[in-house]
């Protein structure tokens, strides 16, 4: 197998994002393609040691699409970038799969251009792991690809979130929950109602209503359904909730003496907590719904967080999902 | 100032929402007339050693709009209710606002029904304050009410929104943002563009979008703008990731004796970040664009909580909101 990485569009230097390609390529004995400048990449492998054309391979790129560009004029005008070359090389069957920590809205622009969407589904949509207090993951879908929403729509995304969770989180008879401002039936927006109702009637596996405040410690459904203005305000509203209760604390203790001991004898458990919650062990979300496999790390992401992308990749490469989906909601079944 | 409390739709049993009303009548020098069941409130004064008559009234009302009842059903059928008697006492001038842990839906039905919609407001929407890190609380506003909103809409919540946080919260010259998923002019929905073009082009104090993340920790403005879906989104996800912290911290603490020390060192300034973002002193949700002054508190209010939100209802009545909305959108100036 070959994960392709796009070194080049991260907020860490390329050499943080090598390392953790370099990682990935040593335990799970697949071939890395780094794409961005050469003599960068270069002098990152020399450094760890690793020689090139192995395991590890060069993608030469000579422009960068960054945070602050304009999705699809950045896919348009810079073809020549670490970005757009990478998903090219996978549309090529030259690489299995794409691992970028760049502009969001870019790897979801490009990659429908280069690769194309899935067969079946008209609207890519990206699905999130978040972490829960019962410890096993929650999926949501769609995290920010799509801000205008159809029911049509939304069905796919819970088609795209079903079939991932069954396939490669490995979760046998996946459940799904839509986001709502109340479990009850009636509750919620027109677009929340009418996608209510052709859930109920499809095969798919829908356990009706979820609120935003019991995912994360109730986790009442393996996979929740939203369209992707209000999944991403639920992702920083809780992103804004666990800061701002981190800085109360640190604020609350600053200068008090019994408090700074409690907090020092405490920080193997907050550490552990943070661990839990925190962004690098989850991989980043993957975009579903493009004839290719494409993880979108988060845009920090050191190395330990681009490995853990990298394992994420590779799953879903073994999954072979694009496939999968265009059997479309009819043809679904918790045993395919 | 006389201010009705329904003490009869809360979670907690009446007497003690009694006990918060009497503590408000005692120190704000007002009137609270208690809207509920006779004797059991007779008997709550009679514990509470103070007089029937002097601070303290009753209206009586002989059924309940429970959690459960479905709102516009509920108005309809339980004339009788505390709710629904308590908000036409307001309509006849009987009071001078409206409190109550109750129903939120059905008091927001009802308010509409009973006291009519603000002069040029065309829907009602409710405003919350938010603790934040920097000390002074945000207001986000609509959080619930309205879950299909147009772009009008949105712009009088932003004028409602604005004219509470000068004319109540005592904010010389309030800022307001509309909630999205990015701060550049070009992220969002259909409903957040257009919506932003309208607020650019008019008097109201826009300063562009804020993203939910931030909203807690950099308080980028006083006042939130959205509709009732992602604001009760928004809400409700901020909740759900403070709490899974807590239930995070507590679960990795259980049977580990230095961490337990260290938590118990600690208790105090958990206690203080607690009480910063305790409902029972927020004083509950306002309901904003009704002819009349609404608050309506968190369901599980108890006599702390209750008080608080009968100061709020008595700061609103002083300033005189609802006529300051006729003045409407062209009309807005800082200086009003």
């Amino acid at each position: 197998m070959r994960i392709l990485l796009d070194v080049m569009g991260g907020d860490l230097p390329p050499a943080e994002l090598i390392k953790g390609g370099v990682r990935a390529a040593r335990k799970k004995g697949i071939e890395v393609i780094l794409a961005g400048d050469p003599p960068t990449i270069q002098a990152a492998l020399t450094d760890l040691k690793e020689p090139e054309g192995r395991r590890c391979h060069i993608l030469p790129s000579s422009s960068i699409v960054t945070m602050d560009d304009a999705p699809v004029r950045a896919v348009r005008e810079k073809k020549d970038s670490s970005l757009v070359l990478g998903l090219t090389a996978v549309h090529d069957a030259e690489a299995d799969a794409f691992v970028s920590p760049g502009n969001t809205g870019a790897i979801v622009a490009s990659s429908i251009f280069t690769l194309g969407r899935s067969e079946g589904i008209p609207r890519p949509g990206i699905l999130l792991s978040l972490p829960t207090v019962e410890g096993e993951d929650a999926y949501v879908i769609d995290v920010g690809a799509n801000s205008d929403c159809t029911p049509d729509q939304l069905m796919h995304f819970a088609l795209m979130g079903a079939t991932y969770a069954r396939d490669v989180a490995g979760i046998a008879k996946p459940t799904l929950g839509l986001l709502n401002i109340g479990t009850e039936k009636t509750k919620g927006n027109s677009l929340i109602a009418k996608t209510h109702e052709q859930l109920d009637a499809c095969p798919l596996p829908f356990a009706g209503n979820v609120e935003a405040n019991s995912v994360l410690s109730e986790r009442p459904v393996d996979v929740v359904v939203c369209d992707g203005f209000v999944g991403n305000v639920f992702l920083k509203s809780i992103e804004g909730g666990v800061y701002a209760v981190a800085r109360l604390l640190k604020k609350t203790i600053r200068g008090k003496l019994v408090a700074t001991l409690g907090a020092l004898l405490m920080s193997g458990s907050i550490a552990r907590v943070r661990g839990t919650l925190s962004y690098r062990r989850r991989g980043g979300a993957v975009l579903l719904g493009v004839k290719g496999v494409v993880v979108i790390a988060h845009g920090r992401s050191d190395a330990v967080a681009i490995e853990s992308a990298m394992d994420v990749a590779s799953r879903q490469v073994k999954a072979n999902l694009s496939s999968r989906f265009s059997e479309g909601i009819a043809g679904w079944s918790s045993h395919a």
